[in-house]
Formats: structure tokens, C-alpha cells, sequence
């Protein structure tokens, strides 16, 4: 309990959030008086936002001052924080106005004002703020510190680049897993039955697409019964279009988090990620029909699998950077739903595709 | 050109290194002569490396001086850098022994020799370590600034976040992509050719697995031709397992680029995820297997998808998590490799134990 008097407000907050409500209590009880109102204070905010994130100790300084002003302000305090890198300028009703760095000030001369050091990347964050978006502006506008305000403007606390960068690398594992379709809370150390349960309702979304394939499949069971090599290959067009539909989904998705896919360059993506996969779709069709031909000597059956492979290759394409777009505009998470989408649109053409040119074109 | 003269090395060396050598030599040319020296010799350390990273620009202070008498010379000095966040402390031969934060010297007794200030974070990193490590680091340690020393531990300049900042975003766009197989030097803004080519070794890649599992299947056609329900239901339990096997995948392929998952645990996940293959391939085969026998009206048809699924659901478990500790211990990147090999064993043993398991029980 004696260790938790020298961390700063969010260490604290960090650590008691996790805790039950006696032992909350009991941390609570070790502070000193004004530590323990800030930390209270704190818990109160809403969870994962700017207030959880910041340390309410803010070294700040009247924005009439000038460096000597404050830099004699600095050498008479005793009890600054441990990591600073700004002093923040407020006005007369606390509202932050600009930011100066400590390399900055040390620099100057005594007698310039304050406000004319400045830094151009200030900026502050509400209290409310989700802290994936305070993250987000850390890594954008490459912040080392910012203050947070409250609902009247006034500077409530501090969010360091420490606290931004761990928030950053929670969102780096959530990407990375929700596209396989894992819940981003999940950790290495779930038990058996919360893996399970975090693993099964993607599982069962994807029985319920490769249903629906077998449908498709079903629809030409004649076909096949006459010709079972059809069968044998139709698994490779739909494992194509799969593949060529996760390439294009994944970089759109990214391209979509990183804000680099917008309204006005998504046409030239789309019309991109077509042509990509027409000119792939043609290479591995021509290789594809020679192996089916020589595999099963029917020459129609190349012809057929080379067909339906550009088929479903550009439509991969099509559907792996349009599928995301739409369901971002509608509101959903591309990373988590494109997945399911994609590959249910790549089987279905892909084996529709297939079967239907067979039916047509070799019986 | 005139611009070129107020920024810091590092970002002069990163502007440079992106021309063609006429237009190098002009930028050069407008540099002043130390900076200069600065930006060529930045320009000979390894690509990606620290020494590339790094700005020249250190403030740093004789380890044996006091607090006093390192302010005195920051505020006397004209030419501090535009951001610096701690005072690299050097011995006699200009080896960094330790750094103090501006905060805590603002905050101490004049008196107070810098030895007693030091933080605990400082690490050094020598002028040819990899970017990324570096990045990684920043990132384990919660760096603000570091040191880089040459061979003989000297110091030649500082790493600051910001830097370390942009390759971990580079980094964690690489991560995503590299698992879903797409090159990770790829941007939205590539031409068609060369999206087509990074694109393309993967693709190839698949198309040998998909092949590979066909194989399998074509062992079975006799088996098929009597049973066209068979080349109907098959899809599901081959997509039910690369699914199973894709969230393993990217559980582990995460744990190991976080160092989570190592020698110690592994067997402990491998035990883990192949209990949640039992148990989800359990559940979802009962479902299977109740659909397949109202869909086909034959009960065994039922009970072979059902074993099926859960001996695939079991292998995805044991090759999601085994195959990419197996890659990373053969020195191969198992974000690259792992989707391949992990999709064609659940393919080939989804396809074979259903149609095996069908050729025994229902012919």
C-alpha cells in the first residue's frame, strides 16, 4: 500500500480499476487525501476514455508568463510530476490555450514570452474521449503529451505517450485478430471454455456460408454424378477466389483503418483490385485449364475451370475492397464482418461458376 | 533548399535517401558544412537501421556535473535542438552512461550531482541494430529517447519516439498483411503490375495446396460417383476446419511476435487448443450431422460428416498453433508461411477422413 503513494493518478487508476470493491477500498485508504479525491475522480470517468487515461499532475503555467517567469516557477516547485515534457499555458479561467517544451523553454531568453514558444502540434482531448481516438491523434500527429479539458473547457489532467502508446498496442492486437475472427479480448492464458466460447460464434457464421455453398453445389448434383472429375476440381476455384478475396479484403481493411481508402479514391481501387484480379485470374486460368486437360484429357474441362477462375477472380477482387466499404458505410466494423462476407461470395460464384459453365458447355 | 537547413538530421537523411543522386548532391549542397558531414555519414550506416534513424543533434553533459551547472550551459547554449526530452550523461571517452529527464532537472536542487537523476529506462542501441528492434523496444520499455553509440560505445547520436513511432505503425501494417499474404511493402497506391506481382507468389502458392487437396479427393471419385452427396457436403468440412485453424493460427502467430507464446507454454496452448477443437467440432458436428441426415435422409451420412468435423476441428487446434512454432524455430516467418501449410492440412485431412470415413461406413 505504501508503493501506491509514488505512482501518478493513472498508474493508480490502472491498477485499482481491476480490483474488487474491497480491495479497492484498501488502496483508496493508503492515499493521501487530494491523491485519493483525484483517483476517485478518475473511476468516476466512463471506461477506456481520455479521463481513465490521463494523470490529473499537469505542470502548467499562466500564458502571460514569460520563460524566466516560468522557469524560476519550475525550480521553486516541489512536488512535479515524475515525467513531464510540456508546460501547459492556461488562461484566467484554466482554459489551455498552447503548450511550450521543456527543451524549448530551457533554450530561450529569460524576458520572451511564453506564447511565442508554443508548439504547433498542440492539441487537447474532452474528458469523454474514447481512448482509441486519443491514441489514434498520438500516433498521427506524433504527440508526446496533451491535456485533457472537461465539459467546460478547463484543464482537468494529462495524457503522456506511455499511456498512448499501450492503448496503441491493444488496438494493434485487436486488428491483427479480428480479421481471423478471434475475439479481440482473447488472451493466451482463457481457459478451454472461454476460448471456446470466444471462438464459436465465427465458426457458426461460417457454417451457415459453407451451407449455403453446398447449396449451390447441390443444385448441380447431376452434373457432377456425370462427371466426377468435376468434383475433384471444383475446390481449387472456389480456394482461389478465396485467397485472391482475403488479399484484397485485408489491404482494404487496413486502408480503411489507416483513413488512406476514402470516398474519393475508392472507384480507382475497385476498378485496381478488378484489373489485378483479371490479370492474375488470366495466369493461374491458362496454367490451371493446361493441368486440368492433361489431368482429366478432356480439353472442355480446362477451358471450363479456366473460364470460371477469371470469373471468380475478379469478382474476389470486386468483392474484397467493395464488401468492406459498404459495411463501413452501414456502420459495421469491416475488420470483424468482411471476412465471412468475401469468402461466401468467392464460393458461391466460384462453384456456381464452375459447375453451371460444365453443365452448359460439357454435357 | 533553404528549408532543408532548419530540419533535424534524421528527417534531412530521411527526405535524402528516397532521390536520385543528382538531386542529393543538390540538397547536400545546401546544407551548411557541419550538418553536411551529418547527413553523409547517417547516409552510410545500413538501410533500416538505427544509425538511419537517429538525429545527430544530442545534448548531453560530463557525468560528474551537478544540476546547476547542467542548466547554466542548456540556458547558455544557442543551438539546442527543436526536441530533446533528456540530457544524454557521457564519461571522458564519450561512452553514455546514464540520461536525465528535463522534468526532474528542472525539479532538483542545483546542488544535486545529474548521477543521482538518472532514470531507469536508459538502454543504448548501436548505430547497425535494426530498426525494428529498436521500435520494439521504445515500445517494450515506454522509450521516449535513446542513445546510439558506434562500435566503440561512443556516443553518435538519438533515437527519439517520433521516429520509433513511424516504424511501428510500418510494422504493424506489415504484421496484418503478411498474414493474409500480401507483400508487405504494398500500398494502396500501386500500379496494377505491381499489385499483380506482389499478389502473385502467394496465389501460386495456394494454387499448389488446392492442388494437393484435389489429389486427395480424386482418390475417392469411384466413392463420389456412387454418393454425389458426398461432393456436396465436403466443402463444409474442409472450410469448418480452416476456419478452426485460422483462429489458431492467428492466436499463435500473434503470441510469438509478442513473445506471449514460448518453449515454456507451448505444449499448455497446444493442450488448450485442441480441447476447444474437441469441444466447437463437437457441437457443430452434432449440428452437421442432424442437417446431413434430414438434408439426405441417411442417418450415416449424418454420422460420418459428424466425425469427420471433429477430427478436422482437432487437427486445425493441433496445426493452427504447432506449425507456426514449428516455422518460427526453423528461423521462417510464420506470419508468411503459416496460412499456406495450415489451410492444406486441414484441406486434405478434412477431405479424407470424410470420404474415407464415407468409402468404409455408407458403401
Amino acid at each position: 500500500a505504501e508503493a501506491v503513494r509514488d505512482l501518478e493518478s493513472d498508474d493508480v487508476v490502472d491498477l485499482v480499476e481491476d480490483l474488487d470493491e474491497e480491495q479497492q477500498w484498501q488502496v483508496l485508504d493508503a492515499l493521501e487525501a487530494g491523491d485519493r479525491v483525484a483517483v476517485e475522480k478518475a473511476l468516476a470517468y466512463p471506461e477506456e476514455s481520455a479521463g481513465r487515461l490521463m494523470q490529473v499532475e499537469v505542470v502548467r503555467a499562466p500564458s502571460h508568463w514569460t520563460v524566466g517567469e516560468a522557469i524560476d516557477y519550475l525550480r521553486a516547485s516541489d512536488d512535479l510530476p515524475e515525467h513531464f515534457y510540456h508546460v501547459v499555458l492556461v488562461d484566467p479561467r484554466m482554459k489551455p490555450v498552447g503548450y511550450v517544451a521543456l527543451g524549448r523553454l530551457l533554450g530561450a531568453p529569460r524576458k520572451d514570452p511564453l506564447t511565442e514558444l508554443v508548439e504547433e502540434s498542440f492539441r487537447t482531448f474532452r474528458f469523454d474521449q474514447d481512448e482509441e481516438d486519443v491514441a489514434y491523434a498520438f500516433n498521427q500527429y506524433h504527440l508526446i503529451s496533451a491535456p485533457v479539458v472537461d465539459q467546460d473547457d478547463r484543464l482537468v489532467g494529462v495524457i503522456t505517450i506511455d499511456d498512448a502508446m499501450i492503448v496503441l498496442d491493444d488496438e494493434h492486437d485487436e486488428d491483427i485478430l479480428r480479421l481471423a475472427g478471434v475475439d479481440a479480448e482473447s488472451s493466451l492464458t482463457d481457459k478451454v471454455i472461454a476460448t471456446t466460447k470466444r471462438r464459436f460464434p465465427w465458426l457458426a457464421v461460417n457454417l451457415v456460408t459453407a451451407i449455403f455453398a453446398s447449396l449451390v453445389i447441390s443444385m448441380f448434383e447431376d452434373t457432377i454424378a456425370t462427371l466426377v472429375a468435376l468434383a475433384v476440381l471444383m475446390p481449387i476455384v472456389a480456394s482461389m477466389g478465396g485467397n485472391a478475396g482475403t488479399q484484397s479484403l485485408t489491404v482494404a481493411v487496413r486502408s480503411i483503418a489507416t483513413k488512406d481508402l476514402t470516398g474519393a479514391n475508392v472507384w480507382r481501387v475497385i476498378r485496381r483490385e478488378i484489373l489485378v484480379g483479371l490479370v492474375n485470374g488470366t495466369i493461374f486460368a491458362v496454367l490451371m485449364g493446361l493441368i486440368g486437360w492433361v489431368w482429366f484429357g478432356q480439353p472442355m474441362l480446362g477451358v471450363v475451370i479456366a473460364l470460371a477462375m477469371v470469373i471468380n477472380m475478379v469478382v474476389a477482387g470486386l468483392a474484397g475492397t467493395g464488401i468492406p466499404v459498404v459495411l463501413e458505410k452501414m456502420g459495421i466494423d469491416p475488420a470483424l464482418a468482411s471476412g465471412a462476407f468475401v469468402t461466401t461470395v468467392t464460393d458461391v460464384v466460384g462453384f456456381f461458376a464452375f459447375l453451371g459453365l460444365a453443365a452448359m458447355l460439357l454435357l
